[in-house]
């Protein structure tokens, strides 16, 4: 997941600092129609969902397929062609129907690069262990060489003015923990543009990592159309610790080679999967996860860990003896990671449907075991779904999290006011591999793994079969995207 | 440190194994003097000693020198040469006489390097992460294409016979805590030279890893002089994993490319330095560390943190009102990682007084804190220092460790029956970063550092100051080299 991922929980955010109630804390001024008659969930059909989902491992193997067999698929690479064809053939293999959507997908391919501390009369030169920031421009061929200076947030860059002219800029940072996330992830995705802006030659950043073995994090920088761009990379935390002990004792000068590329867009097309409802099949309950990942590891537990999950969420619910009320809608993303064009996509498709979409989730944080079922809709959500979650309780899940839920790709349904809900799942060591070449399936617990699942599957199938929907939630009060970027990760609420 | 070291410890496995009492925890037959009157350490020394290390941050500060301001310093390379004229001037601004002492060093050369598993019907390519092993022979420029032949022990490659001609041997294992370095070793040490003889094409080992982010871990390979040499290069354990899953389904291909070369033996030094003893100048209490490093990292914990802990215990020794007894001699040992030829080349130019080395020591098992005090001596040695170790409560180092002391540069030492001596420090995170490009600065903690720092400068001015000296021990039974490279890490006696 990106930064744009976080940004969707700055409502909530905003709500902790002016003491409001977050949204799903509130309580709900209407009693749903189901809690009054003491309401059981149909035991047998979850026996069906969370049994083969613990037990029979497939989600494992099919992460299995998607990470070893198909590897790395950004946005327009043979990877990512190559991962949609699978989902094709898994989802029908599954008993399930599945269809491409075309979305026009940005195509920047990582090149060369390297870099170096240059020597000076106090040191010796060192390598630098990078990764280009997808977005960014290659270097000259001969490379990129000035003098380094270093700034912790953007307030600092833009206090340096005219400081910074021919300079690189290097965005020094503090995250240690997996909800430092969102405090940093400004300075990769923002600083590079206004570092061009004031007139600097290049940048680096410090990666969001939580852990490193000399392990730089990739992941998108966004430049304006129109406005000036200069080549950026992320740099391990270890580089990032010397260059800023170098800086300490004086000046120090790097030498910056990226020979990345921007080539012209790609057709590629997002997955859609559906089975139908028996009731009201012209009412969607929307489960997603994004198909690309970065270009470096496997995207195991980004966003490979995800699409397993609601994978085979859909292909247990269609094996069930009875569809559910109502319409369950698999969407497999593409291009999530580098411009979320296959999000904005499917919200334009389907825009007459959208009024329909009755809920919608996206996993995408990691395969991590499951911790709690998140909301963000109207009053009474909570207690709509209350008592279904009995299920849940020994896999952990049957509590709401106090996180508002979201995804980066279905932001774009948040105009149409369609209610979210989602799974959450413990990110505690996402930020380990996140956007890394050690994003492998040897990360993913295959326990976990299965416990997300199971619990995804259920949640999902609670809101195609239960009698009342989700109140829909207020319009955001400003287009998404607009949100300050440094919202927290995880609200940390006091419940 | 290497394979080497682990080596040493197979006396005290081999007790163990016999059922005879280890070495550390048999029972003096004699009672030292000094005992009988209620000795008491001079504790206006230890405070001198132990005070000024855990409160100067003089080490840190030397090692950030030695790692960030050299970084690595393989035999034979410049930062090896540049080490020896930091550790000269260093001892110099120390107050403590040094000079240097030739050593002829193998200089082996990283070049480009690289490895993929390639594509089949089942799967898309992917890149090997590797590192070369030291000693490995280059593939031709185009590389080397073969199919992979799994083994997970020696014994296994044997059984294999003929089956791996023309092959690449793949060496798994299963290591996971730091114990089990000793155990799997000898499938980096001698696998390649076994494969090589067995007909084989190329071998690649699972890293010597107890955490990876992708992170493969160098070392060094020994091929007979004589003897067929084969490419040879340690991989992630991801791509070992990944490599074992592929091999479960069908035929693997590997391709691999290896640029490294054996470039002539190079001039290089050992650094030696003492401090006179004011009674007896002429007995040695010997302490050591190395100072070469592998090629990648900067080789903090190995043995950057060594070198640092010795050179400040001289410094704090050489700064006491009244020198010890006897002579400290600190030797910084070049070419440990790849040849051990200064700890031979020491061993032979000082034959003559090698009975007057009353005590030895070498530090290197990275910076953790220190966990006791370990001896490899004659009869009553714990009884000897046992006295002298309550400045070492706080430390958490006052009592004896089940390990037998030892060390790769100080081993040629055991013909001539130097009494060894040690500060064993928590290694149990060393194989996170050990031969890596992650063994750097940041890794190590000063505070655990400054820790076992004052306790090496405390014993060894213990060793020195001692009315009595330690009973040298008997000869080793074989000579060494010769021991079972399966000897564990650490021997886990039952006390
Ligand atoms: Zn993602
Ligand atoms: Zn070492």
């Amino acid at each position: 997941m990106p930064v744009s991922t976080f940004i969707l929980s700055s409502s909530l955010a905003l709500q902790l600092v002016s003491g409001a109630a977050p949204v799903a804390t509130k309580s709900a001024p209407t009693k749903p129609a189901q809690t009054a008659k003491a309401f059981t969930p149909p035991l047998a059909v979850a026996e069906k969902l969370v049994g083969p989902a613990l037990t029979e491992g497939h989600s494992y193997a099919r992460l299995a397929e998607l990470t070893d067999g198909i590897g790395p698929r950004l946005s327009g690479s043979e990877g990512a062609a190559a991962a949609v064809q699978w989902a094709l053939r898994s989802f029908k293999a599954d008993g399930v129907k599945a269809w491409t959507e075309p979305v026009k997908v940005p195509r920047w391919v990582r090149g060369e690069e390297r870099g170096e501390v240059l020597a000076s009369e106090r040191t010796r030169g060192h390598p630098l262990f990078l990764l280009a920031l997808g977005g960014s421009p290659p270097t000259a061929p001969e490379g990129l060489t000035a003098e380094v200076v270093e700034v912790t947030s953007l307030e600092a860059l833009a206090a340096l003015g005219d400081g910074v002219k021919g300079k690189i800029v290097f965005f020094n940072h503090t995250m240690s923990v997996a909800a430092d996330y969102g405090r940093f992830a400004g300075l990769r995705g923002r600083g590079p543009a206004l570092a061009a802006k004031a007139g600097a030659a290049g940048a680096l950043v410090r990666s969001l990592a939580t852990a490193s073995l000399r392990t730089p994090h990739t992941g998108s920088t966004r430049f304006e159309d129109e406005g000036p761009r200069i080549p950026a990379a992320s740099i391990t935390t270890e580089d990032a610790d010397l260059l800023h002990r170098q800086l300490e004792k004086g000046a120090v000068r790097v030498k910056l080679v990226l020979g990345c590329s921007e080539l012209p867009d790609a057709d590629s097309h997002n997955v859609v999967a559906e089975i139908r409802g028996r009731e009201k099949p012209q009412e969607i309950v929307l489960i997603s996860a994004h198909l690309d990942s970065w270009d470096v590891g496997t995207g195991a537990h980004d966003d490979g860990a995800g699409v397993v999950m609601v994978m085979e969420a859909a292909r247990l619910i269609a094996k069930l003896p009875q569809a559910p009320r109502r319409t369950v809608r698999v969407v497999l993303y593409m291009n999530e990671e580098n411009g979320l064009r296959g999000g904005r996509a499917y919200a334009e498709a389907h825009a007459a449907e959208l009024s329909r979409h009755v809920a919608a989730m996206e996993m995408d944080a990691g395969g991590g075991r499951p911790v709690g079922v998140s909301l963000r809709a109207g009053a009474g959500g909570q207690e709509l779904l209350k008592p279904w979650l009995s299920p849940l309780v020994a896999l952990g899940a049957a509590n709401f999290s106090a996180r508002e839920a979201g995804g980066a790709d279905i932001s774009p349904l948040l105009p149409a006011r369609v209610p979210f809900f989602g799974v959450e799942v413990d990110s505690s060591r996402y930020f380990d591999v996140h956007h890394t070449h050690a994003d492998t399936l040897d990360k993913v617990d295959p326990q976990d793994l299965a416990r997300s699942t199971a619990a995804t599957a259920w949640v999902t199938y609670a809101l195609a079969e239960s009698p009342a929907t989700l109140v829909r939630p207020e319009a955001p009060a400003a287009p998404p995207g607009s949100a300050p970027v440094a919202a927290p990760q995880k609200a940390s609420a006091g419940h």
